[in-house]
């Protein structure tokens, strides 16, 4: 038979109630009565019912996770920097893969409300205006991980997507590289990967380079939209480089390239975007951009939280370091 | 203002006990007024307290999935199979990450039955003794995914790691390799890979090839263990393939070929573990052994639901088929 309140109560000789102030935390009960429910409470393994607790303080000490696809190669390491930081403060996390579908999104977030998790962690593309609106109906204290935010109302956590492309376009340009083609995501679009695309345009200019359209390829992130890209660049225009918006799409590039008789980094560099385990291990090993996957979870996480108990959060859009990371997919 | 219980009563022309009835779906409730009821449900958008309902019913909906690490190469594929198949039966999933820590495995099962989750999918290395007694005390369903239980009493689904073994090692002495060495876990270790060495011991006896010891090497299941186990071996002996106990292995094995000046396929064969997603992209890719491991996670989840909802289950130890998968490691 596990220890109840009223044993604690006795054992420290003081009433339920304060036993259940010092529980909630409240903060009306004096240190020495406090310290004697704490020993009490610790003698009899005592255990309070964190469901029945849940109902009345409204904390449940759960934060939702919601992701497009935990087995893709990404985002296993943002929720492993999240949870991490979340069992630091006592939290548990739920984890709802969404698959970039809206209707998921929503269905989710209605039923992390009706769970009563104290916020989510939310990662997408970009927040559609219908989701803010649930969003701001469900009131829930929320952190963005790498997702646009039109209105910029909703705290943040993410890299700096167009000075990051800078880099890598830079680092293709000092090689000596005039044709660096472009493949990814449209400048359209409204997410992460779409500002890669702006910051790839305005290096050109910047380095007096003109844009050529034949040689940028629009697609999706998937090692198949970089296989595709390449194949159809190759049949518009000569190229000496590949930026490349994922790591994905940079393995997709190598292997097209492969397959055309082209050697990687000897014919063609190529950078790549993410920094995924994949690309550490790829053969030629790929030159990229990290992204800090670890952090962007752990920070991200560690803002919602503080969010969630009320304390001064220092940014309310948090950019995060990048950095390039050379390996063998460039000339030395 | 959301609809209130009180609302769909008046609504549906019954008593709130009505209501609650069929929320919490007890029979008694005949079929007329259910369909009222349903109806008025669904015409207000009434959404029940989730976590009040938890406490009458005993019932959160919510199942743990303790994990060693989600940012491994291995478990992300099975959480998503197992999520997905909670998200069709209305279950969201808790998801705790251990790094194989004994204690944070009793604490994590500890904090889950205190949230009152239905039940617990649970994947370590093996179960110790004091793991099977708090499962026991903490009464959680539970079912066990490529995780070995010695007393065998709790519901599993794994592969016959042993069988598989078989046939990977097989399939190196068939393409003619007759010095084959092996790279992964001690067979004293009581895990899912510890089998891997019984089935190569057995399969080499079986074809009357003599276990050599100085070309067999005990260590982890990554890459860097991959890499000394070679490096090791190429001390003592000459080989001509190694069986790898996990695509990690097989990786850094391939890496300290190549350093030391021998190339795969052509000079030796290596046949690898798991089928992550990195063995299919790496150069060679890399032959291998797949575990279905989003099958593991589904039908681990189904399993659970099932014993849950007190249905039968048909096996208590669930076996899922293994596959070889022919790549570029070994000859043609």
């Amino acid at each position: 038979m596990p220890a109840s309140i009223k044993d604690v109560a006795k054992e420290a000789g003081v009433s339920i109630a304060t036993v259940s102030r010092v529980l909630n935390d409240v903060d009306v009960v004096n240190e020495e009565t406090k310290k004697k429910v704490v020993e009490a409470i610790n003698k009899l393994g005592y255990r309070p019912n964190i469901v029945a607790r849940s109902l009345k303080t409204q904390r449940t000490k759960t934060i939702g996770i919601i992701i497009p696809d935990i087995s893709s190669q990404f985002y296993p390491e943002i929720v492993r920097g999240a949870e991490d930081v979340a069992n630091i403060y006592d939290y548990n996390i739920m984890l709802c893969n969404t698959d970039l579908d809206p209707e998921k999104e929503m269905e989710y977030l209605r039923v992390l409300k009706e769970k009563m998790v104290d916020g989510v962690l939310y990662m997408s593309t970009s927040l559609e205006p219908n989701i803010v609106d649930l969003i701001d109906k469900l009131q829930l204290p929320m952190v963005l991980v790498e997702t646009t935010n039109r209105e910029g109302n909703i705290p943040s956590v993410t890299i700096d997507n167009e000075k990051a492309a800078f880099d890598a376009v830079n680092y293709l340009i000092k090689r000596g590289n005039k044709n660096i083609a472009y493949v990814g995501t449209h400048e359209d679009e409204v997410n992460a990967s779409a500002l890669r695309y702006k910051g790839y345009k305005h290096t050109l200019e910047e380095n007096g380079l003109k844009l050529n359209e034949n040689i940028t390829y629009f697609g999706g992130l998937k090692a198949q939209d970089g296989y595709e890209g390449i194949v159809e660049i190759l049949k518009h225009g000569k190229i000496d480089a590949v930026f490349c918006a994922s790591d994905e799409i940079a393995m997709g590039a190598i292997n097209a390239l492969r397959d055309n008789g082209f050697r990687v980094p000897e014919d063609i560099d190529i950078i790549g975007f993410d920094n995924i385990y994949s690309a550490s291990i790829f053969y030629p090993k790929i030159t990229t951009i990290a992204q800090p996957m670890y952090d962007m979870g752990s920070v991200g996480m560690r803002m919602l939280i503080k969010i969630i108990n009320k304390q001064e959060v220092e940014s309310k859009n948090y950019i995060l370091d990048h950095e390039l990371i050379e390996r063998d997919s460039c000339k030395k």
